[in-house]
């Protein structure tokens, strides 16, 4: 299994996901500027993984604190920290959540001094690693089963190995179903505009002998008609308490498509996707991202230059279109907002 | 209004849309193998325009007959000439229809001798490039009145001047509608794998001043969960008699997102698009293309070169999707049938 973030030394690894599946190339980030940088441009990305890396940036800032000259007090330069790697991206929540799981952690223990608390944080984002993993395996087991054998599954955007620190939420529930020999095929929609079912969904999948065909977004509907599609499979950037899920651009539109053909419709999510804090779906902010990744393909302008364009990088699926989401404490059916909460607050 | 075909003295001349928007390049074709050439590879294409280029490129061979050594009789040569150009694409009738007109035309005249039928071919395949250039407008005179005064328009692929002889027949509609100041936005879809929206409909849109935005496909569901589209217009490469219709991938996809957020979806098409001899749509050929269009984009690999591939180039949109077809001679709402076969006939 390749790993897509690790601590070295006084650096942050990370796999530098725009380069596949062309390179396999790690990036040492030496600074949490580095580290946020290379969330905002998606050299890393997926929800459950941002969260991670963002954790293990806010240790290696802790770690540095002594040796930078910010003229902070080490509070300010927690919070500046922080805040830095919040700013990164804001949609999914995994984010916010892991930031404040280290503020937690940070608040209880500065007292103990900068080296002490830098080495719990760089600990407690070593945890989340682990956790994330164990999560993933869990979301895996409990995804499965809601899956008969010779099932074809379609997905979107990458909800694997290389949205997380390992399994994939998504393609977790893929890999538990294809160990026991239930997935015939894997639909893979290539997502534009940055490709991530083209670029990593398919690589993956490869890389593990797992069947899977690629088609372009706008096949998806085509594809579930002509009868090759059993279940549909997405992850998740933020699930409001009523079920209402951010994700990657396309997702709603499969649901509809699904729901349309009569297509169970999944959503497989740690519950640290959960948001209890928003009753439903309208109030995500919806991140929109430079026009040039519309304009541009493969590095080239596929396009008069100057076009006008619209890129929301994320969709919202309202819950009445999702069968169920998987998580690892269980499978939730409707209605969500009782199971969503059950299961939050018996972590 | 930039010109799609022409002959000259010996040759067919194509705008060769492959090269679009970067490039306005024009190919001489000097033989029909090389006519059939361009439409396969899809230097022209969209249905009306393939069926007058076919028609120009069988003209041409008839002009070349006696200089041919074929070793065929007259009769022979022709049928093997416009075999050549049916085999090229199979899906849009628009092609079939064109050839059959010429064959009509060889039937009554050929006893005048090769020259005499050669030029009466070259004659009629003029004489279908004016007439579609007056269908078009018609059509957009005839859609342009189910239009309000602001209206945002979506449309996937290009079915504009450059898939027709000129004007357009869903975008014949748009540039109707906009010389009454109706057109408040046009949403183009990308159209993956050949970026049809991307490269010649912004470019064709942009030209005229018709404002015009650019989305990746997988974010028409949300554009109109938005609320920023008030209808859909397609064009078609075939129609059955009871209004199902094969079209570019996507516009399936795009029916169904129209009808669960009750957006009128319409269909302009000339009538020579419809193919009354189909009672559903289930018969039509869909096309599927080389793999290497959806592994590649801008010329470059964007996934494992090896990846398992599905590529159909249409899909099929059954007629309960359809808010009205618009033809040349009219608008048509459900059911279609006796409409359709009303108009045919009505020729």
């Amino acid at each position: 299994m390749i790993a897509t973030v690790g601590f070295d030394d006084d650096a942050v690894v990370l796999l530098d996901q725009s380069r596949l599946p062309g390179q396999v190339q790690y990036q040492r980030c030496h600074t949490p500027e580095q580290v946020a940088q290379a969330i905002r441009e998606m050299k890393v990305r997926g929800a459950p993984l941002i969260g991670v890396v963002a954790a293990f940036g806010l240790a290696l800032a802790m770690l540095r604190y002594q040796s930078t000259e910010s003229g902070l007090d080490m509070d300010q330069y927690f919070n500046s920290q922080r805040e830095l790697l919040a700013s990164t991206r804001p949609t999914a929540v995994n984010l916010f959540w892991a930031l404040e799981r280290m503020q937690r952690l940070y608040r209880d223990e500065s007292h103990l001094g900068a080296r002490h608390v830098a080495l719990r944080l760089l600990q407690e984002a070593r945890s989340m690693y682990q956790e994330d993993i164990a999560v993933n395996r869990a979301i895996g087991e409990n995804g499965e089963a809601l899956l008969a054998p010779g099932s074809r599954i379609m997905t979107i955007c990458n909800a694997g190995s290389l949205a997380t620190c390992g399994y994939g939420t998504a393609l977790g529930v893929i890999r538990s179903a294809h160990a026991r020999h239930k997935i015939e095929m894997v639909w893979a929609c290539e997502t534009r505009p940055v490709l991530q079912g083209a670029r990593l969904t398919v690589w993956e999948l490869t890389q593990d002998n797992i069947p899977v065909t690629l088609i372009t977004d706008n096949m998806a509907g085509y594809t579930m008609k002509l009868g090759k599609v059993d279940a549909i499979i997405v992850g998740a950037d933020r699930i409001a308490a009523n079920g209402d899920t951010a994700n990657k651009i396309g997702t709603f539109s499969l649901a509809v498509l699904a729901q349309y053909h009569s297509i169970p419709f999944y959503v497989a999510a740690p519950l640290s996707t959960v948001d209890v804090s928003l009753p439903d779906g309208h109030v995500i902010t919806i991140e929109e991202r430079d026009q040039d990744e519309v304009r541009r393909c493969a590095d080239k302008y596929i396009t008069v230059p100057e076009a006008r364009v619209f890129n929301p990088a994320f969709d919202l699926t309202p819950h009445d279109l999702i069968s169920a989401i998987i998580t690892e404490s269980g499978v939730i059916k409707a209605p969500f907002e009782s199971g969503l909460r059950r299961l939050k607050e018996g972590r």
